[in-house]
């Protein structure tokens, strides 16, 4: 069998069990599902995977930095791991994350269904807040293991109700004295392979049910802060007026347009307003900018027009702009060894690119990393409409199992 | 004396103890104070006008609206009321409101001080929720005692959390049973004349510490709905978009710029985003619209305006648009009568129309009503920086004094 394929009927159901089971957990009243890092319904999903992984006898471990870990024949070195998150933004959907995870612990099963032998420890991580939605900084778990975030920086990191991750860790009954680069862990892990929900309609199109991710988009994160005076909306003069939402209007219009002639893409998805009243000109108006592009010389031409045109339009207003980068991610391309051998396995599954942040491209920076997409018939990510169908799901097992099963040859 | 002038010192004494007292309840720690209708500081803040009403035995009583009462002489019919409102909106000023209520009771202070004896009974009232910044609309007291508010809709207002106006006032110990017109009330009160700080500059450019108002230009509120996509900010092409953030940000623009050419005020100071995380294309975005102009046509052309640039750029963007009025309160111009009677007891105080909403407003649409501004040296308010001097609050203090003699005689 060189293609993707099915997995048994046990391991079907098994899935729709366990989806089941998750479908229940930090059901957002909104639609969809809210899952911040550290809250309630992440640590429900924590006990739901190590509840998981000791009924395969996988032995389970908390890292230093969070993340949850369950191994078959571990720990040790050499190690395959595979895995994703299960932290989601608000009003997000139930595949981006937890797929990787569950998809994780069932190519165990199929393993042994199959009765493969591994050579290697295999492992199935679940990352700490992947999506940043709490602290809003992404891949927190994989950032620290790795060293790309100081531990200083992220314990100060504070979510809307001014809750620092070390206190939401220490409320968890995680401590937090550990957090940094782990060195020793990595140096076990030969290989990781993460699967993931497509977040686009690529293999759609391609009418594939499993593509091999090439590369992902260098992006980021920055944070832009109109400073202006708040005032009242009727008795205040128009020219007497320095309303920060006039240059933030003015700079979404313009970091559209900049987007736009350069083939990238820019957002801005988060707004905060002080004192936010109908009837009370803002004093300050903070807004997150997330900008992508395909290689690091556009994404710094678009990002450094948005904040030109934010200052001018601040200027214009007399409204004080800041422009600071919260978080950016060099381009990353995917080990080419390790997408030929996966290829292989595979044969047919097509490669394409990703604009998304994931947990393997933070640890592609420093170990051979790989990621699988399974079809989105939506397109739609981030929202409840994500998903993917049974058979894709299980292609997507059957995927990661034979890619497993090779690497820990 | 026909000039504004000075309060004796016992008075002056009491109006800076007054004034502390207040300072301490609602602190924001933003700045300013946070005083919502119904919360813990509007209760503080209504508990210590009851204090300092039966401290100079005055008799207190709770309308069935909420609005707060304090009488000297009375209930009784052929009343002169005076006051204002104690709540603020967040990150609000101190004057707004309590400046008038504060007024009130020490005018009383000064009438007894000076040997004046009434004829009609004189009442100084705290209307409920002036600010509207809780439950998205002003004055909620006396729109419904006018009956310009219907009870079955003011009950089911809600504020952020999704609490109703009624369920905040049973919280709060108070009955939302008797909500609606309050004929009977309306039928005993003579006049009402309420005292406010200025919200501009026009007594700071007329030398003035007083002033009297003429009219107050038409304004309303209108809820500008943009539903979208929610998706992936990273993987969503845009073309692929259906971005609410772009048509509010052309909103945005279009209501300065038709607002400048017409010479009236167009202001987005609230907005909600939904889910609002900086990763995900938002699925929809609410903007309140806070609009005034001179005259009810300039009004509604404006208005118009800014919802056809509202619906041609949702149209542009694939985003569904809704605009609804939420409280449109036309021009009211304060009786002529009484504006006569006041400026000949305070000779030289001049005249000035204002753009803010006030519940002498509403209460003007039903019996004579006037308003009386004291002079605010920032001409900033809705904002920490709104201000009044003791000197100026004295001369506010005993021109309603002078206009309580007057009209009670």
């Amino acid at each position: 069998m060189t293609r993707p394929g099915t997995i048994s009927a046990a391991t079907r159901e098994a899935f729709l069990a366990l989806w089941d089971e998750l479908d229940e957990i930090g059901i957002d009243p909104r639609g969809g599902v809210d899952r911040p890092a550290w809250g309630a319904a992440d640590l429900e999903l924590r006990a739901w995977f190590f509840r998981e992984a000791r009924r395969r006898d996988l032995t389970t471990e908390v890292d230093p930095n969070g993340n949850c870990w369950a191994w078959w024949d571990g720990p040790g070195p050499g190690a395959i791991v595979t895995g994703s998150h299960l932290d989601s933004v608000p009003n997000g959907g139930a595949f981006d994350g937890p797929l990787g995870v569950v998809s994780g612990l069932l190519a165990v099963d199929e393993l042994r269904a199959r009765r493969i032998v591994p050579r290697a420890p295999i492992a199935v991580v679940a990352f700490s807040d992947e999506e940043g939605s709490r602290f809003g900084l992404a891949c927190v778990g994989s950032r620290l293991m790795t060293g790309a975030l100081d531990p200083g920086r992220a314990v100060g990191l504070t979510d809307g109700a001014g809750v620092s991750l070390a206190e939401a860790m220490r409320q968890a009954g995680c401590s937090p004295e550990g957090l940094g680069t782990d060195r020793s862990r990595l140096d076990g892990v030969a290989a990781f392979v993460e699967l993931h929900v497509e977040q686009g309609r690529a293999l759609v199109d391609l009418d594939q049910p499993v593509g091999i991710a090439s590369a992902i988009w260098p992006h980021g994160r920055w944070r832009c802060s109109f400073s202006g005076e708040a005032n009242h909306a009727g008795t205040t003069r128009l020219e007497d007026r320095r309303d920060p939402m006039l240059p933030f209007a003015a700079t979404v219009g313009a970091a559209r347009a900049i987007a736009q002639r350069l083939g990238a893409r820019s957002t801005f998805g988060r707004v905060l307003v002080e004192p936010n009243a109908t009837n009370a000109i803002p004093q300050r108006l903070d807004a997150w900018l997330d900008a992508r592009a395909a290689d690091g010389a556009t994404l710094e031409e678009l990002v450094t027009g948005i904040e030109i045109a934010a200052r001018l339009a601040g200027a214009e207003h007399g409204v004080e702009v800041t422009f600071r980068a919260e978080s950016v991610t060099a381009e990353l391309e995917f080990s080419g060894e390790l997408r030929a051998r996966i290829a292989a396995v595979l044969g047919g599954a097509p490669e394409l690119p990703t604009a998304a942040g994931h947990d393997a491209g933070i640890l592609g920076a420093v170990l051979p990393s790989a990621m699988l997409f399974v079809r989105n018939p939506s397109g739609v990510s981030h929202s409840p409409a994500e998903f993917a169908t049974v058979d894709d799901c299980g292609a997507g097992i059957d995927a990661l199992t034979r890619c497993l099963a090779e690497l820990a040859q």
